[in-house]
């Protein structure tokens, strides 16, 4: 008979401290196959319990295969490997995460950084407070992103960016890099691209991981070297015309041309044109985007809310020419949208009710109070017979590139041990060139006017004309 | 010189009609290169604008590459592809999206229905409220997810799945289809996964897109056949071994172990545990999850908040064993996580303040009173001797088996006249076997108790029992 030292006082109820004693015993090979247990009736007078505690505990056993229930003759022990206990780790035990304590720097150009402290919360707020009470918000929708979103999207694209589409052109999903995992997919997994060197790394990166060869396509004057492209393998290639990134320049008219015509070459060429930052131009009129002048269905257009919202809301969209937008519903329809529908709402409605449109144009001229701010302070701290600032007049940041008696290696850890976060025009480079000059990415979307006139005259005193 | 009849009173600025005007006659070659636009001064002068008003124009001709811009020398048009005006489509002309009814069924078994009418909203709305104040959710968060929410995710595992881990082996993603897609990427799109058949289709569809070789294995017993993986070149296999899907069955403590043992053969096996319906067990104790076995960290967890809460808020995490939670690290850093952050923080105090536990004993209770509904409705209205039921006593649907009679083609062809909507289990295999009998699945957790009994009723007395 088996006997177990219940705790009748314990918060665990009896039937489990049974089940846990007996599993146990059969794990440490105690109670091995073909044993029969105990009757029920038999081992419930044995332990002072009543039958249907110890019934309870057999059904769990045979629930999870310990042991087998035979009609009319009882329960037997099934064969099973002996292992030991198996350890459950209490969080006591676990590992500590290691403790993070973000990087801060008194100056920072980071220029990926958005400023977040303009945007509307209180419209937005509202916006989701009434979206909360909207149950349809709980039930999955379309694949491809719920039908008004695509409709308020492709409103958007065609007034502002010229892009021609309609809501079936469109998928909605969780920023770039989930669109270029969906491209992945669409394109199974192969195919040549040829990008912007320097260009965008992680697109690069997750374009490579996607299963994609890539060719780093050296710029020409900074912008897509289309005649370069003509002799390469490439089957697509993978372009930033209204605003290059990172080196900022406009991709023009003539070789946007060219690029429209190879594509036309062949039927399996296509351009992705992601189009990041192009809401930010602070000069003349916006660029229009390549897809508005593309007849023969071969771009693909990529854009954000990333810069114009915030990278942390995670949405994004591409339009898809005709023929991709059918091979996009027979490749890839079992993949839901990734975002969750209560946020496609509340966009929906943030763009639909006009709120969208006035944050942008808030934020274009915040912006470009700041990029003044900056090219000011640059002529007034930094000798211009040492320094070019190129890719100004767009974007979140712009480029100094410096030409002095300083290494590279002086500046950077100079700028580091001042507390000045510096990112290199090297870091976007797959193989930067022999006449590298070192040049430094300055974003001032994340900087208030103060710090950004201090940060240049700090960059300026610390970093550049400071004595060896 | 340039003649534009310039209209004065519309909307579209002086400039901007300048420009059109230009780029139109360089687009359709009424000029082309290298003719000289006539000067910024003489233009105005004969348009009658002010000078600043063609500059700008002029300078958006240069910007966009349509011309050159030749110290003191002027203008120059560049050499460009002649073609039509672009096109641009006004929302009138374009496609109308084609309207989609929806389709309704008066008697709706659809298994993967949830009842998120008794989700607690007003709790949900003021987490939401709360965190739509905070601004640090309008900023980039961690790749791998928030850490509270994957601190909140593993207690919660820890608690109640038995699943060891601490908060950097979890990755927070989109989904199942996500993060099956970042199981991809981490594999390198190679190797060949056993799937269960029948098995969730939706999973394979993306494991085969994302370039695995998928191999089928038909279930013994009604659960994974774990003895003939053996045989197969499988380093992967898929299984969902609290609760297969789609039959029901619990895989034994025998066949798990056997599973393991297969795992630790090879460095580069691995298991994929997708444990999509644990929550809800309405007999017995829930069955432990696979991954509180494993000492050999050989199986990948993942859990979806589809079942629990809703599939639309598009939320799931995986647990990664050691070695790939640091291969994950290196080979999939640059995807940013696709879950806004708003939505990580406002989850992560649902769980932490008990609410999402409370939700889901709420829910089971829920459900198991309409599974109890469903099977006594089906004893009553359907003749024993025709029909069985598997799969029963957990998760949201039960699958009645049918050996009479009718073949499946009248059976569907009844239901669907009737309004009645059936989940064919054949959808389910990549091969059904030749002994396979008409079986659905019937979902009872989108129904209230009153249509589940209608629902039987009406099933038995027009598509089963009707005469021909």
């Amino acid at each position: 008979m088996i006997t177990i030292s219940l705790k009748p006082n314990s918060k665990t109820p009896m039937y489990i401290q049974i089940y846990e004693y007996i599993k146990g015993e059969i794990l440490n090979g105690n109670l091995s196959h073909p044993e029969k247990l105990p009757s029920s009736r038999s081992l419930a007078s044995h332990l002072q319990v009543s039958r249907s505690t110890v019934d309870i505990a057999y059904e769990q056993l045979v629930a999870e295969g310990y042991v087998d229930a035979k009609e009319k003759r009882g329960y037997f022990v099934n064969p099973i490997t002996h292992t030991q206990n198996f350890h459950v780790t209490s969080p006591a035990d676990r590992p500590a995460e290691p403790v993070k304590i973000p990087e801060t720097f008194p100056y920072d150009f980071d220029p990926d950084a958005v400023d977040t402290s303009h945007f509307p919360y209180s419209v937005w707020k509202s916006i989701g407070k009434n979206q909360l009470d909207n149950p349809e918000n709980f039930i999955s929708g379309s694949h491809y992103g719920n039908e008004e979103l695509r409709q308020a999207i492709s409103d958007y694209l065609h007034g502002s960016r010229g892009v021609n589409c309609s809501p079936e052109h469109i998928v909605v999903g969780a920023g770039l890099a989930h669109l270029l995992q969906m491209l992945c997919v669409l394109f199974e997994h192969g195919g040549v691209i040829a990008m912007e060197e320097p260009g965008y790394r992680s697109a690069r990166q997750v374009l490579h991981s996607g299963g994609f060869e890539i060719l780093d396509l050296p710029l020409k004057e900074d912008a897509f070297d289309t005649e370069a492209l003509e002799n390469t393998s490439a089957n697509i290639c993978y372009v930033t015309p209204s605003h290059q990134f990172p080196l900022g320049s406009v991709l023009s008219i003539a070789r946007r041309q060219q690029l429209l015509a190879w594509a036309s070459e062949a039927p399996d060429r296509y351009i992705i044109e992601d189009d990041h930052d192009s809401e930010f131009r602070y000069q003349g009129l916006p660029i229009p985007a390549l897809q508005s002048l593309d007849h023969k269905h071969r771009v693909i257009y990529i854009g954000t809310f990333s810069k114009a919202i915030s990278p942390a809301i995670r949405m994004g969209y591409m339009v898809l020419p005709e023929t991709l937008a059918k091979a996009y519903r027979e490749r890839c329809s079992f993949y839901p949208c990734p975002v969750p529908r209560l946020n496609q709402a509340v966009i929906t409605d943030f763009i639909r009710q006009g709120s969208f449109e006035k944050h942008l144009n808030r934020m274009r001229k915040l912006y470009k109070g700041r990029h003044d701010r900056m090219v000011e302070a640059i002529s007034r701290y930094l000798p211009e017979e040492n320094f070019d600032i190129t890719g100004d007049n767009a974007g979140l940041y712009l480029i100094l590139r410096y030409h002095g008696p300083l290494d590279e290696k002086t500046i950077e850890k100079r700028a580091e041990k001042n507390g000045i976060r510096l990112r290199s025009l090297r870091d976007y480079y797959a193989n930067p060139p022999a006449d590298y000059l070192p040049s430094y990415l300055l974003g001032f979307a994340g900087m208030e006017d103060e710090a950004i006139t201090e940060g240049i005259r700090h960059l300026a005193e610390r970093v550049f004309l400071s004595p060896p």
